[in-house]
């Protein structure tokens, strides 16, 4: 019998007991999951850091942490945890947000919004161009950031690709490096920050990064809040340099009311929904990492601490 | 030397010019555009009815007048022209109404208004579901309306299609006929509508139509305004079955600013923007039906005038 401890967000478990117990059981495997349990019986943790888990000093037995979320910077925070740590790369995630994604991309390429807000009975039918004549960025290259690219350049839009290692990517101009972030950015009317948080990352979107993006350029943040100099995006925004920024995530969420970026006329919040992992999906990859560890195999989606991701 | 007449919106001849005579050249024609010409001096027309050509019966050397636009219904409507008529296919039409039905699509997906208008300081994160979870069907599967399946299934979409006639596209499920209709339409939460208009299709949207929809369904029509009908529309919108509709055609347009369309809360008005003809991808289908016919090939697109298009 596995002893599998489900130390997340309790609210959470309504959601993954069924699909969880089936996903391990698919695998042929004999677990028990538990929302508590004495530490020196745990095999496997299931985790994300809104639970009341934070002391992983006692789990003596335990042989991996897995991670609900896709972005584990807090986590790494814990000086407790130097156990095995594998973060979340599930398909139902993925889908979302490249569901998110594409869809302020368009938003934001076809002006979507300039017919929401301005129903005001006045013909102006000036078509958008085609996405082949617009530009776009996407910085970082992981699950999330490739599916996205690939979606984008999917629907015409010619699509460069920023990433800290060099990739290649089917469809997507690559770019790497220092002077490959500027280059990338250069001529990109809409970016989409999709880059794990790390000490290399924290405040990359700063003023200089803003000033090599093209004057109107539409910045979307999807990946984490601390990418992004707040204080040089708004000025950025109130120079007329920026046209917009459509952002899901935050330094601090949730995102206090009377923070300045709920007010700005250009600034679009969203309460990081961009995406979220999926119950059924997650848990498929949660019970194939515990198949693999029980076989011997290695684990899919492990945290590198040097890399922080 | 062929002699082609541009008569459509004088404004466009700017945009054609230079495309056209290319696309004319790059097909060995020896051709002269004009904008005004000798009706019986005159091959081919280039058309559309906002010009002043009203009268076809002078133009009798004229072997085929060639519409800029994709919808015909309102050039049929002149009893003047008996001359072989087609309708335009051009590939930056189609990408233009994928990207503009895929963005509204996710829109209404994805909840984006809600975001664009009720920035208020507010932490409400539920996310959308996935579009695994959201049915899409789309009445009309001709060019653009199959190339917006396709790019509806790609992403995810489940897509029901609906013709008059059967077809099979790869990724749709194919509903044809009156019953095939309420099929195609029973299980729809996103309905596009991108139906000809013919006088079968004339208020095929009607109140019987949108019963067969699942409370809350939205309804996206960048196809022509008459598929609508208005009153059962709003009716709908105001009772609380549609949740939403986003209209980019309209029986008269410009749409009065005075038309009650306009200052709904549930309805989006766009101004006739989903997509237009783009000169260099349509020039090159001008050409390539002058050539076809100038070697005895069978046109590209011939209007049926049984069916209307």
């Amino acid at each position: 019998m596995i002893n599998i401890l489900f130390a997340a967000d309790p609210h959470r478990w309504g959601e993954y007991q069924i699909p969880l117990t089936k996903a391990l059981t698919d695998r042929g495997l004999d677990c028990a999951v538990h929302l508590s349990l004495s530490p020196e019986e745990v095999d496997y943790i299931v985790y994300d850091p809104s639970g009341s888990l934070s002391d992983f000093t006692p789990y003596t037995r335990c042989r991996a942490v897995m991670s609900l979320w896709a972005g584990v910077e807090k986590i790494l925070e814990n000086i407790t945890l130097s156990l095995p740590l594998t973060r979340m790369v599930d398909q139902g995630l993925t889908r979302g947000m490249v569901e998110w994604v594409v869809g302020h991309t368009l938003r934001h390429h076809l002006g979507i919004d300039r017919h929401v807000l301005g129903q005001d009975g006045v013909w102006r039918d000036t078509a958008a161009p085609l996405a082949a004549d617009r530009s776009v960025t996407v910085l970082g290259m992981g699950a999330l950031g490739r599916a996205c690219a690939e979606a984008l350049a999917d629907l015409g839009f010619p699509v460069n690709g920023w990433n800290r290692s060099r990739k290649q990517i089917a469809g997507v101009k690559m770019h790497c490096g220092a002077t490959g972030l500027t280059k990338a950015l250069s001529g990109a009317q809409i970016v989409v920050s999709l880059l794990p948080l790390t000490e290399q990352t924290r405040n990359l979107i700063d003023a200089t990064c803003i000033a090599s993006l093209p004057k109107g350029a539409v910045l979307i943040n999807p990946g984490r809040g601390a990418l992004v100099d707040e204080n040089a995006l708004i000025e950025a925004l109130d120079s007329g340099h920026l046209g917009h920024a459509t952002l899901d995530v935050f330094e601090r969420e949730p995102l206090p009311p009377e923070h300045p970026f709920w007010a700005h006329s250009k600034i679009t919040v969203t309460p990081h929904i961009a995406s979220a992992s999926r119950p059924e999906s997650a848990s498929i990859v949660i019970a194939a990492n515990v198949w693999r560890s029980q076989t011997g195999r290695p684990l899919l989606y492990l945290v590198d601490r040097e890399s922080g991701y």
